[in-house]
């Protein structure tokens, strides 16, 4: 059975991991025979979004493994634990959190940095050939981990692929309900909720993903 | 299009809405060709729980509709504004805020009482003879809102069973992979994370739910 370390990001779309992409990709995981451990930094979110009003909670914090727990009932581990060598594949669901919590690209843009712990795992993923899957806005972070040229999508929107291009990574369009996959370093990416109308549309993107990333020798 | 009403009881299984049952019922809800709209309390959650450590966060508040409204991406509406009329069928998910949020069952068992507005909701929608859906632990508030010997299921755990046995239902034990159907009551009831030991599991039961009521008259 293939196992597959899942990096969360939080609880939550406008600030931590979005939760239907996450929940859709650990069922597809599942539903194709595979395993999942889920892993997430320990340290505090970049901030705490009201989600009803889209405000920001001025004054309140939240942990970002301690908020991941949520979505994965407890059963998650700090993100130092995760090592590249226990894994067959790596996978990061999207949510404004990838782009907040493991790097500041939401922030930052093509001058983001990345958490240095999520950084060295992804690394590690990358260098020891192992394929992985970034879904919605975590490929901007894929474009901090690979190679110069590594081809990846965020779906259509100008603005945001200009910026990853800016990181040195080659953006292709892509509809929600497809993958662009660059078989050279082993990388599957989707729009998800960069493009996604309604749960079945990403859900449609994200299972083909896993089974891309699954298919992977 | 069949109109589904959701109603939430916080975001996480140990003091809200059971997010991969959420996520799930939603998911077969689309699946099935019908439409949800989100509904959750507008009050505070009994308490907050690490999800990480299963203590007590002590002094912290979230409030039940705004925690909700992150699995539901903002997408919510307070249940004050769910009217049966404009639904062909109500679900709700299970976690233990459907317990601790939505009644009071986790902390006074057969004593409990019910969340003022939602019991009105769930009310209506059983006086108006429209299929519902309680999944995991929230049967045990359908044990308030049905007439006494209304049949359901929680799993197979005695000491729950018993509790809403003496809240006047009948309790059936029920696998995870299967429901409990009142016709009479047109209930539909499934055990979900009660026993689920993993999303696949919870998955079958929650689709067989979904299947079941919208197939009702």
């Amino acid at each position: 059975m293939k196992k597959v370390a899942v990096i969360l990001s939080g609880c939550g779309v406008f600030d931590g991991a979005e939760i239907y992409e996450t929940v859709l990709t650990l069922l597809a995981i599942r539903q194709q025979g595979a395993d999942y451990t889920c892993f997430a930094p320990d340290k505090e979110q970049l901030h705490v979004v009201n989600h009803l009003t889209g405000d920001v909670a001025e004054g309140e914090t939240r942990n970002v493994l301690v908020e991941a727990s949520r979505i994965a009932r407890g059963d998650i581990k700090p993100v130092t634990e995760c090592k590249a060598e226990d894994f067959d594949a790596l996978i990061l669901p999207g949510g404004f959190g990838a782009a907040k919590n493991l790097c500041t690209f939401a922030v930052d843009g093509p001058d983001c940095s990345v958490d240095s712990d999520v950084m060295s795992v992804c690394k590690a993923f990358a260098a020891a050939r192992k394929p992985a899957g970034y879904a919605c806005i975590a490929p901007a972070l894929a474009a901090c981990v690979y190679d110069k040229g590594v081809k990846l999508t965020i779906g259509t929107d100008e603005n945001t692929a200009n910026g990853i291009n800016a990181l040195g990574a080659t953006h292709v369009d892509c509809q929600v309900d497809d993958v662009v996959v660059d078989v050279e370093h082993k990388l599957v990416t989707t729009p998800a909720y960069m493009l996604a109308q309604d749960i079945l549309e990403a859900h449609t993107g994200l299972n083909k993903m896993v089974q891309s990333v699954l298919a992977m020798k």
